[in-house]
């Protein structure tokens, strides 16, 4: 059983507390936030405390707060000899640098508070200073996902950049199909199939080679006629995108 | 049952001449392509021509090539009392003025050669200029599928310029994380998980407020420090897109 601690109270600490809650190789001793309103929900499976010198000891210390906050909290925790990570895309291993047993536990996904999501498939990517500590969070890892992957804090800095093109910028897009959708009164959900199909595609077909659509196939014309129905911010938008992939044929 | 022509031979011919071969309540009559060695492989289960004279009548003749090429192939054409429809998102019912019966069959979805697709759960906008037609053409475009939506040709405009964004930028944004990831050695599996998530969170959580990310944040400083990471092209994106998160927050 490897022993866990738990500090932060936003999306994605409340994942990780569910998940290594019911987790038989995992025991959750403890989540700290500072205000306790947040974890209140988390209590009826764990101790909870937004008292910093009240956390107790564990094998594992994961620090699961905004990357802005992490530094300090490190410097706060006494965790004697267990091993500190944090679980930031951006923030290097050395975050961590006043703990010599240090590491990262990052997972590759979008969390909502209130939206349920199953760790079993979600790409996790860990880092540690000393190759036992990698084991261990290996082993942690794998506890929760069947997707685990050693990566450097280059590469993870790396991924977290693609994910915030892939991820938080189609979601933008999502936002203007439905703008465009719900100002001529069309349901937004006639976009569904394709969103979900052009997301499904790229498992068996490169994106580059999926690209389809007026940029693709070089139509000036049509490419014209579009950005004259479109707003100023969307014009730009679809202006810069468009010409990014006819560079890019 | 409803007896069909089809005009073209590329890839929503294609897949619409597959959906309607193998349909009970529609007999594919002939499929006519300029070049006959695109729909030879239908030649299996319906007749096929390259001669426009050849053209069989039909209840409904479908025009599925290019925008550029509707109107001229609309006006060599010869429908008698026929219905004749194109299938193109961009232009309006009136590049068919020609015929006095004319309408619109459009799917929104983007096919890809060699990629099988189910019609059954691909939106289809309908449209035609007599109600007798539109009956007929709602009935033709529920044989294949179980979403049929009248749409007037203004809105059949602005949703496929939705789908340009859901879909062709989309698939662009995916082009620049499996670049990302190439660069540093980080295989692109890593990304499906959250590019599926993304895509399926919509049907529950409209997009604006599943917004995540630095931007929707305002975390300029992760913002300054992607951008560092980023080459010309990906810059302006992340930079436009970032920006208009900010204002749209």
């Amino acid at each position: 059983m490897i022993r866990v601690v738990l500090i932060g109270g936003g999306n994605l600490a409340t994942h990780l507390a569910t998940a290594f809650a019911f987790n038989e190789q995992v025991t959750l001793v403890q989540v700290y936030n500072r205000t306790l309103a947040s974890i209140k929900h988390l209590s009826t499976f764990c101790a909870t405390t937004d008292k910093i010198e009240e956390i107790e000891q564990a094998d594992v210390t994961i620090i699961s707060v905004s990357d802005a906050a992490i530094v300090e909290i490190a410097n706060r925790l006494n965790t004697n000899n267990g091993l500190l990570v944090h679980t930031s895309g951006s923030m290097s291993i050395d975050a961590l640098k006043s703990n010599t047993r240090a590491g990262v536990l990052y997972p590759i996904q979008s969390f909502t508070k209130g939206k349920e999501i199953s760790f079993k498939n979600i790409p996790v990517c860990i880092e540690a200073k000393e190759s036992i500590d990698l084991v261990l969070l290996e082993k942690l890892a794998a506890a929760i996902s069947d997707n685990v992957y050693s990566m450097n804090s280059n590469q993870r800095k790396k991924v977290h950049i693609a994910a915030v093109f892939v991820n938080n910028f189609a979601n933008h897009l999502y936002t203007i199909g439905e703008d465009i959708c719900v100002e001529n009164q069309i349901p937004f959900e006639v976009l569904f199939p394709i969103i979900e199909e052009t997301a499904a595609k790229i498992k068996s077909i490169p994106p580059k080679k999926a690209q389809t659509g007026p940029a693709s196939r070089k139509d000036l014309n049509t490419l014209a006629l579009h950005t004259q129905e479109l707003n100023k911010s969307q014009k730009e938008i679809y202006t810069l995108l468009s010409n990014a992939i006819i560079k890019n044929i």
